[in-house]
């Protein structure tokens, strides 16, 4: 990447869309800056997956933002509340899981800003999904519009109308099968990736969460089973 | 407060402002929740102050959250450079200050946006002030608007279409000698705020820095002297 290249800022989670996400900006021509937050998520394993992406995709830019979640409760993802396993997609779409974590990508992509605005940089990516998990408020396409636009008038950029600041969500309307497609054609390894809501001590998946299912579902779809390792699959 | 009061969530602090935004949101009948952040600011006093407050108008539930933006750099506050002194109050309205810190309120409103899905509350209220320091971008009533609208999106209560969340800034239009004179019909003891940017390390005022030079203009457009502690005031 040249240093001439366009800062981008880009949400890093370690798991299998955030990668992908990486891999289409660095392919639009950015210079990726990526961020990573450990928030008191019970999978801890998803910010050792965020060093090994971005190791692979060799960004000098990488920083662990620390914040507690914990403290305002109300997820199954930050607590010790079981994670549903097993369960049907359809019924997946269905109300808001509980595993929603209240205003994370809303606190998310607020230090994503600061960290673009310090970077004088106007991209940043995230990569929310609307079609196969639609129960997150804070993944739908009304919702970025209005974040991007609550954004260009909170910087200093806004102010001195020097750039505007674009929220990218290059995998929104694109199906789990879709945007594995996509990454396998940009060369993303996701045999390092961690996209599991349970996974074990040692990271390896539950194949039963519909973090699992949805990832499994996917791969499947592209004729090929997931390189990432998993607790059994029998 | 009765049990069956509405909650809302108020940013405490610990400076004159949102001690006056306490104040008001109690008077008008809320439960407040405060919420205090620790984000790396050299004036720790800040935090001291706001236990004094949260103590002062009795709350029974204030949270400290602990999150860091020395990461990202980009302000004085929350580094080693200089702080100005002894600016003309003209020219704090000039530009955008170096005390400003990238998309702090947007973190911070995030954090309360949060905590109210939590609490299943409707009502945030910030002190910012559109007024007396025109220079920090997300002071200003458009941003907070574009804030509003955005949050309605993120969250629970805005898909459930159950309420929605209202940002409130009841200082936005006053002067500081305005904010004052309301605070003080309320009862609030400034003596235990903190609003200088570059205190003493016992909590004492500088006393030549914007902040406190436009608190010292605001007691004296109320005929009387600040009772908050300073370090020199000859």
């Amino acid at each position: 990447m040249s240093s001439s290249a366009p800062k981008a800022v880009v949400l890093l989670s370690g798991g299998l869309d955030s990668a992908t996400t990486v891999a289409m900006a660095q392919s639009q021509g950015f210079d990726v800056h990526a961020i990573t937050f450990r928030y008191g998520q019970r999978h801890e394993a998803e910010i050792q997956a965020s060093y090994r992406v971005a190791a692979a995709f060799g960004l000098r830019n990488h920083v662990i933002s620390e914040i507690d979640l914990r403290m305002f409760g109300g997820s199954a993802l930050t607590s010790h509340d079981e994670v549903p396993k097993g369960r049907a997609l359809d019924d997946m779409a269905d109300g808001i899981p509980v595993t929603y974590v209240p205003a994370r990508n809303t606190i998310f992509l607020s230090f994503a800003l600061a960290y673009a605005e310090v970077l004088d940089a106007r991209d940043i990516f995230i990569g929310v999904n609307a079609l196969d998990y639609s129960g997150y408020p804070d993944c739908r396409p009304e919702y970025i519009d209005a974040y991007e636009r609550m954004a260009n008038l909170a910087t200093k950029q806004g102010v001195d109308g020097e750039g505007k600041v674009t929220i990218h969500t290059p995998l929104i309307d694109l199906t789990k099968g879709q945007i594995i497609k996509v990454g396998l054609s940009l060369g993303v390894d996701y045999s390092i990736t961690s996209t599991c809501y349970d996974p074990s001590d040692t990271g390896e998946a539950c194949g039963a969460c519909d973090a699992c299912l949805l990832r499994l579902k996917g791969f499947a779809e592209n004729g090929m089973s997931d390189p990432a390792p998993y607790q059994s699959r029998d």
